[in-house]
């Protein structure tokens, strides 16, 4: 971050009046642009006892799987992005039934929201950023192959969960070691 | 948003290849600017059966009641981030329990997280952002002195859970409206 969105001119870093954080504020117009962790709203797709994921056809960890998810956009709640991601990555339309997981991950500046959405009909389809999609269940889950150790631990978790007959809400931090 | 962060060249809206919503764009070297939604992590604070509010100090809504809350920054978790605006604004430590609420605003672009936290001693003192710092019983909540509806709606929430013995994860989504 080098320059001002509001004025173009170039930004110096301090700590604003009243802050205790570095911020990047313009030497200009004063205007001061924060950096906020982002959320990445995703659904785990159940339908009679199996889950759907998608196998990634973009970088990064392309042909691994993952649940559908993607980042929380301007004007729609956190259960609306689950069902936007769902759809767009696997043609499949849910209906949230719970919230599964809050998992923080500070070094990378995300936040999952990770939701358990009921599928309408056991209609799906690969979407443009998925190389094939399908249903799986738990002990053909492609362990090895997730794309990402936030979704792996999800999942670890919604197994342990439905097998033993709970549902809850998962709340934790992941480091960069996971 | 004007200028492009990276080199200060102007920016455009354009739907970039791939995506499907209008992006501020860099004409010249067309980085993608994204805008997300911002987490505004808080903390009903609980003592003996009653809670802490803060009287604010700061607008928008000064003079008005709220709970600890404030926007998550990088290098922090969620609940890292409710004990920390627990600390500023109300200087008092809490560990946290359970996450009581996601209230999305999509009208504002905010997702609030907002926790129960349990003190850790009856220690409070105002922050700078807080004017007067109190513990209140249910009975004595300034329901009409509240700075924000999402506040009152997470309040109102928390003493119906509490009066009927409740724990229980809250998803919802306000409207401008309410």
């Amino acid at each position: 971050m080098n320059y001002c969105s509001q004025c173009g001119a170039p930004l110096i870093q301090k700590i604003p009046p009243g802050d205790n954080l570095l911020r990047h504020v313009c030497g200009q117009c004063e205007a001061i642009h924060y950096h906020n962790p982002k959320i990445v709203a995703g659904c785990i797709p159940e339908w009679a006892g199996q889950i759907l994921l998608c196998r990634r056809a973009i970088e990064p960890r392309r042909g691994l799987w993952t649940i559908p998810a993607g980042f929380m956009e301007l004007g729609e709640s956190t259960e609306e992005a689950a069902i936007r991601e769902t759809k767009e990555e696997a043609q499949a339309d849910v209906e949230i039934t719970a919230l599964h997981a809050v998992l923080s991950l500070p070094h990378i500046g995300q936040v999952y929201l990770v939701f358990r959405g009921r599928m309408r009909s056991p209609t799906y389809e690969a979407g443009t950023e998925s190389l094939e999609v399908g249903l799986f269940s738990f002990s053909s889950i492609p362990w090895e192959q997730i794309a990402f150790p936030v979704v792996r631990e999800a999942l670890r978790r919604y197994v342990i969960d439905v097998t033993t007959g709970r549902s809850q809400l998962h709340l934790a931090t992941l480091s960069d070691r996971l």
